[in-house]
């Protein structure tokens, strides 16, 4: 059935993924891909309501087990309603996040513990793993003051959080980077767009042949 | 930390549950137990407002993982802030409906699996099993008749499912009667309601003594 490729890219916070795929999207395009771009919940209205509950301000009282339930309810959504579609027409996705985070975030970061994680979303992905992971790796105090400097964004709730917690994102992804070397590449972020793009379009490339 | 007694009663339409219940609350209460009688969602807004994601007449595509991701998001925070308190506060929890359910409408009847399913519950439940189950067996076109006849309450969506859909649902609990045979009683519920109540009774005050 499937006939496209499914790629996620994963990051802490000011690691640049958002530049670098919409810069992949256009090199990919160019080269005659049709490729889509999508991060959860990405305009899919079940899962914009179940992200809904997840940010609703007065739910100070949400377990950590009952939101990282909501994020696998709505990535399954997302997954079915709109990754899944243009796989099979045979696109290129570009996924801003995915499984990865979940157990980099919450499995790890959170303490709720990455095995535990992991079963959830392997019942949510159901065997839709990614053919590629792209891992932009900064220091949080690097990706931080990018966002601060640079203005990308607004500051949110997870940038605020103490500067440990976005090591131990880190500390996560890095795990993950080794448990699953066939899948995720880590790409050293720190580096100037352009060579972590170049990077990245280069994997893509390469790793295509193996497709 | 947990004083108090966790009791699910478990049963397809028409078993008699909300009736045993009340009865049981009765009965456990004049004996001097304090009794908290709960079913999903609760009253607990979070999970209130899981169910009516769950609910909404507009998720006409919501696939069958997200549903059962959402029932156990709202399973977990229902027992977080309801059962979880009653039982440090010494209460006997009655719970109208519990994991069991899950596992034989989503997991068996459904086909989902009930090890896919088990999977995701247990993440949910993170080790709060209830200490005993009493499972009101009665066959779907009797269950199905009570409803009709002594309208009990309004015919539902599940209730207008194939009979064949019921009798999957029956087929899955009493797999799990068997799978859990320390926990789950399977009880007579085509019995007159006083023999199904007396018998329900004599199981809690027996297994009381080793609890």
């Amino acid at each position: 059935m499937e006939q496209g490729v499914f790629i996620t890219i994963e990051g802490g916070e000011g690691a640049g993924k958002t530049t670098i795929i919409s810069r992949l999207a256009a090199e990919l395009s160019a080269l005659g891909d049709t490729v889509t771009i999508t991060r959860e919940p990405g305009g899919i209205p079940i899962a914009e309501q179940i992200r809904a509950v997840i940010l609703d301000r007065n739910h100070t009282g949400m377990d950590g087990r009952t939101e990282a339930l909501l994020y696998a309810a709505a990535r399954r959504q997302h997954l079915v309603e709109k990754v899944v579609p243009a796989l099979e027409k045979g696109h290129v996705v570009l996924c801003d996040r995915f499984i990865d985070s979940s157990l980099a975030y919450q499995g790890h970061a959170r303490g709720i513990g990455m095995e535990a994680v992991l079963a959830i979303n392997a019942f949510a992905i159901d065997g839709m793993m990614p053919k590629l992971t792209l891992y932009l790796d900064v220091r949080p105090e690097v990706g931080l003051r990018r966002i601060q400097e640079a203005e990308v964004r607004e500051i949110n709730r997870i940038d605020l959080e103490a500067i440990t917690f976005h090591e131990q994102v880190r500390e996560g992804f890095l795990q993950l980077a080794q448990m699953y070397s066939d899948r995720i590449v880590v790409i050293d972020a720190e580096q100037s767009a352009d060579a972590v793009f170049e990077q990245c379009m280069s994997i893509i490339l390469k790793r295509r042949a193996g497709f």
